[in-house]
């Protein structure tokens, strides 16, 4: 590995790819794509469930193989590269971070909602433990505002995470407002400041690069932009931007472009692209899983389903509040007939 | 159409989206989508081959339709939408843009090579004798320094341009790149200022956004992203952010979005992605033409065909001189025997 990078990159289309291909990675596939990354020079791969350790569950979405062969599978191939591990407290638990870090995770990225920090303690606490690298993954960040932010970040310093992230799950967030966001986070807290795009508003990389202007140097990607909604920050085209730019992630830019093209690219049963349905998530501003509900709700009082998600994004309704769904639909057909 | 727009879009699908398709467009095709796009309210709906008026040749990809059928029905179903023409000198002649003008084509789009605006002098004057709005397009705008950028936009501003845009065809400009020249442009000549986008390196929306803050009013976008190479700014994503930042386009964001699903991506025979080889034109910014003509080289001489295209890029050889690419291979395959 290089020792000057500028930015450490974190390739997540192991484990937010897993979304787009409904969690079905086989153990050959996790060979192949993490054998090409470590090849590439990728320091950190991302290999868990899509919403993390345990996160198998007719919830969440079966996983097709047990996501720990998968970790051992991405582990036996890594060479200099590291494996990284999701993991959701209340989803995943202590027992499956152990399992993780004996099969050889080096890094633990622990995610909580923007506002819940505080449930993430006990996890980074553990990580370190383990001596695993730990990361603090601030998710839906668009939901609160910048000091909120800097607070919950400062919770997960004081638990001993060496990274925090800004998470932008919806691909909601426009640059001024990532720029806000890592700016303040890079005043307020002594560690590593990171970035988490998604592309729903086709600014995944424009984010990414405010993030990077304003102080970030770990970032995520996914090759050929694979993740939920309309995908990550795409690595292999990121590496390209930043070479042009200068800034050095010491990562093979023609073996990323190889990987995607023939390793990645055959593994997606349908290309990633900005939908109707990915577009709409990402200009409510609300979680993926809300979509299916809002549609059923919509048919039941025939009304539109963006309209049921727009307002949801307005009321900042969160994962557990489902209930809303329908009630919000309710109130927009009264609305219509007054 | 409302009066209090701050940006007026022309939707380019139905001629830079040609390319996505093999020029294959038909006439139902056109109907159904200018009709679409009209309802949406989007103000110029852009119709011609791909590479402009008369572009339908083995050269440049035989169109399935005779594109003066493709503009007949497109204004049609125009309603209060004006249809737009693009014209290549040397490609296209008087006689097309009078045949487009009296078919009912109410603007006439002029590009150049960037260094070239001479040779639209005559097509912009007779343009205006038609009556036309004007626009003068600066294609492959990276490739000359900005103060001959503004040189070239004020000679087509002197030829009676009513707009005069900066044209990123290869997708290569960066965000600051933009900025410079829109400003440059702002500050020099009095007729709108426009850009047009690739998202070849994913910077189309960036790149929009800046050129949209440095005061540009007209700005092209393809609705789901159709377009040469890895595809345009996106339209109904484009409105999308736009309403959320508070720009006002007069386009109905709900009805974009139902076109782009509902038309427009059944007639994709693949969806656009940012592959290995969109990736590689836009980060070499070179001709999307020099792409197969690059790969034949690498054969022949045992190379890498992005090192031929990363040196063309880096030499700024222009469409006419694909002889080089041949003696770029030759060199490189020696270089690399010493």
């Amino acid at each position: 590995m290089t020792d000057n990078r500028d930015i450490l990159i974190t390739e997540v289309a192991l484990r937010d790819g897993s979304h787009a291909i409904a969690h079905q990675y086989t153990v050959d596939q996790v060979l192949n794509v993490a054998k090409a990354l470590s090849d590439a020079n990728v320091p950190y791969i991302e290999v868990s469930h899509g919403d993390g350790l345990a996160g198998s569950s007719l919830q969440y979405g079966l996983s097709k193989t047990d996501e720990m062969k998968l970790i051992e599978a991405a582990v036996s191939v890594a060479g200099e590269s590291k494996i990284a591990v999701l993991l959701l407290p209340g989803i995943g638990t202590l027992h499956e971070l152990k399992e993780a870090a004996n099969l050889g995770a080096k890094m633990a990225r622990i995610a909580t909602h923007v506002t819940e920090a505080d449930v993430s303690a006990q996890h980074i606490a553990y990580a370190k433990e383990l001596g695993m690298e730990t990361v603090g993954f601030l998710m839906m960040s668009h939901m609160a505002p910048v000091d909120k932010i800097v607070e919950q970040a400062k919770l997960m310093e004081s638990y001993g995470a060496d990274t925090v992230y800004t998470v932008d799950s919806a691909g909601y967030l426009l640059p001024d407002q990532v720029r806000e966001r890592i700016r303040a986070l890079k005043q307020s807290v002594g560690v590593n400041v990171g970035f988490h795009g998604h592309n729903n508003l086709s600014l995944a990389m424009a984010n990414t690069l405010a993030a990077i202007d304003e102080g970030a140097n770990r970032i995520d990607g996914s090759v050929r932009c694979l993740g939920a909604g309309a995908g990550n920050t795409q690595t292999e085209v990121l590496i390209a931007v930043l070479e042009r730019m200068g800034i050095q992630t010491g990562v093979d830019l023609y073996k990323m472009m190889d990987l995607a093209e023939e390793i990645v690219a055959p593994i997606l049963h349908v290309p990633q692209e900005i939908t109707r349905d990915s577009l709409t998530l990402g200009y409510a501003g609300v979680y993926s899983s809300f979509a299916l509900h809002a549609k059923r709700a919509a048919e039941k009082f025939n009304v539109d389903s963006r309209d049921i998600l727009i307002e949801l994004g307005k009321r900042k309704v969160v994962g557990g509040q489902e209930d809303m769904i329908v009630d919000v639909a309710a109130e927009i057909a009264k609305a219509r007939m007054k």
